[in-house]
C-alpha cells in the first residue's frame, strides 16, 4: 500500500512532546515511518512517550540520521513544507493538490514529507533538497501551525487520497414513494383524530408536513418511526374519546400556517 | 464572512494544554469562537498559555456555559464529532461531505462543532443536540485522534472549503513553444561543441533531452535559465578550444541511451 511507503522526516525538532505527537498523528492517518534528522541530542522520552499514547511504536521504530540528506537518500520524492515566501516558494502547492503525485510515486519508492524545526522552518539547504514545495493552507493573520498539526494535515490528506478509509454505511435506503404516502395518509387521520387540523384545512397543512419530511433524506427506518408515531396518536385519540366529551383544545398555529 | 459563524465548543475538556493547542488551531484556520461546556474547573492559564502561542486572543475570548444546551442554545447547526458507532452514528459524515452545508447554513446563522472529552467523547445525552454527525477519517486500527488535532482537521476543512486561502500564484507563465525550441537548439550546439555528442548521434539524444524538459512545467524563467547554462557552456567551450588542442574526453553514456 502506498502509506507504507511514505515517510515523515522532522528536521532537528525542540520539543520531545512535540515528537509523540507526531506520531500519533501518523498513526492515526495510517502512516508509521518516521525520520529525525540532525537531532538535537537524545529525546525526552515520557515526554513524548506521554504525547504518543498509543503510538508509542511509531516513536520505539523512528530512525536518527545525521543531516536530512541522508534521512531522504532513498527516497524518489522529498515533500519539504514552507510557511515562507521567496526562493522558489512561491512554486509550492498545497497537501491535496500534491497528495495524487506524491501517493502514486510511493506506489514504487520512498516518498519524504519533511518537516523544519519548530521556530525556523527548514533552511535553504533543505529546501534544495526538496522535490516538491508544499504549503498547508492557513491564516495569512496566523499562518504558522504547530509542528505536529501540520504533520497531521499533510498525513490526513494523504490518508483521504489514498482512499483506504470507509465510511460507515448507512444501514436503512431511502423510503419509497408508496411508503411516504402510507405515512402521510396515516398522519393526515391522526392529526385530525386529536383536533390539530379540520378536514377541510387538512390537504394545505399536509403540504407543511410534505415538506417538513422532505428536507433531508427519509429512510425506511426513519417511515417506520413515524408510522407508528400516528398509530399510537390515533389509538391514544380513540382512547381519549370514550373517557371524555370535551373537545380537544384549539391549537393555536403561526400565522404564516 | 461564514468562518466567524463557526464557533468551536468543548464538552469538559481535561488537558489545558489541548485548550491551548485548540486556539492556535483555530486561529490557524481563521476561525475564533470558542466556548467551553461544563468545564471542569478553572483552567490551568499557563498551560493553556504555552500551547496557544500567538492565538491568546482565542484564549482569552472564550466563553463558559454551565451545559452543552447552553453552549449552542443560539445555534442553527450542532455538528457533533464522534469515533465511536452505534447509536445512529452509522449517518455521520466526513467533514469534507459535511463542511458545504455547514458553511451555507453558517452564512445566517451560528454553527457549532462539538468536541467530546478526551477520554470519552461526547455523551448520547451530547449527541442528542447535534444536528450533525461528524466522523473524521481515521485508520481503524488506531482511530482516536488528540482532541486538538481532531479540531484542526475540522477547521481546516471548513477553512478550505470557504475558499479564502490564496494560493501563491506562479509568477511565471509556461514558456511558449518558439521560447523552448530556440532553447533546444543552443543545447545542441553547445552540447556537441563539449563533445558530449556527434553530429549523426544528436537527434537521437535530442529527443531523450527534450523528454527530461517536458516532465514537468517550463516556464519562461526556467528556460532563460537553461539558455544561460547552454550559452556559458558554448563560451568555454571556445575558450578550451583556443588553449588546448586535445580533444574533450570521451562520455559514458548509459546504455539505453
Amino acid at each position: 500500500m502506498s502509506l507504507d511507503n511514505i515517510r515523515v522526516v522532522l528536521v532537528s525538532p525542540i520539543y520531545s512532546g512535540n515528537i509523540g505527537s507526531v506520531c500519533r498523528a501518523m498513526m492515526n492517518m495510517g502512516i508509521s515511518d518516521l525520520a529525525i534528522a540532525a537531532p538535537r541530542g537524545p529525546i525526552n522520552y515520557p515526554e513524548a512517550r506521554m504525547m504518543a499514547c498509543h503510538a508509542e511504536a511509531v516513536l520505539d521504530n523512528r530512525k536518527e540520521f545525521p543531516t536530512l540528506a541522508e534521512a531522504v537518500a532513498d527516497c524518489g520524492l522529498v515533500a519539504g513544507t514552507t510557511g515562507r515566501e521567496g526562493l522558489y516558494r512561491e512554486h509550492g502547492k498545497t497537501p491535496r493538490e500534491w497528495a495524487p503525485r506524491l501517493l502514486q510515486a510511493a506506489e514504487s519508492c520512498k516518498v519524504a514529507l519533511v518537516f523544519g524545526t519548530e521556530d525556523n522552518g527548514l533552511s535553504n539547504e533543505d529546501m534544495a533538497l526538496c522535490t516538491q514545495i508544499v504549503r498547508i493552507p492557513s491564516n495569512p493573520q496566523y499562518s504558522s501551525l504547530n509542528l505536529s498539526q501540520a504533520v497531521m494535515v499533510f498525513c490526513y490528506e494523504l490518508y483521504v487520497a489514498a482512499g483506504v478509509f470507509e465510511p460507515p454505511v448507512e444501514k436503512s435506503v431511502e423510503a419509497p414513494s408508496a411508503m411516504r404516502e402510507a405515512m402521510f395518509r396515516k398522519w393526515r387521520v391522526s392529526l385530525q383524530e386529536i383536533g390539530f387540523m379540520e378536514e377541510e384545512k387538512s390537504d394545505h397543512m399536509m403540504l407543511g408536513i410534505r415538506r417538513i419530511f422532505s428536507r433531508g433524506p427519509l429512510t425506511v427506518k426513519d417511515v417506520q418511526i413515524m408510522m407508528g408515531v400516528a398509530a399510537q396518536t390515533l389509538w391514544c385519540a380513540g382512547q381519549m374519546k370514550k373517557r371524555t366529551d370535551e373537545p380537544p383544545p384549539t391549537l393555536i398555529l403561526p400565522d404564516e400556517l
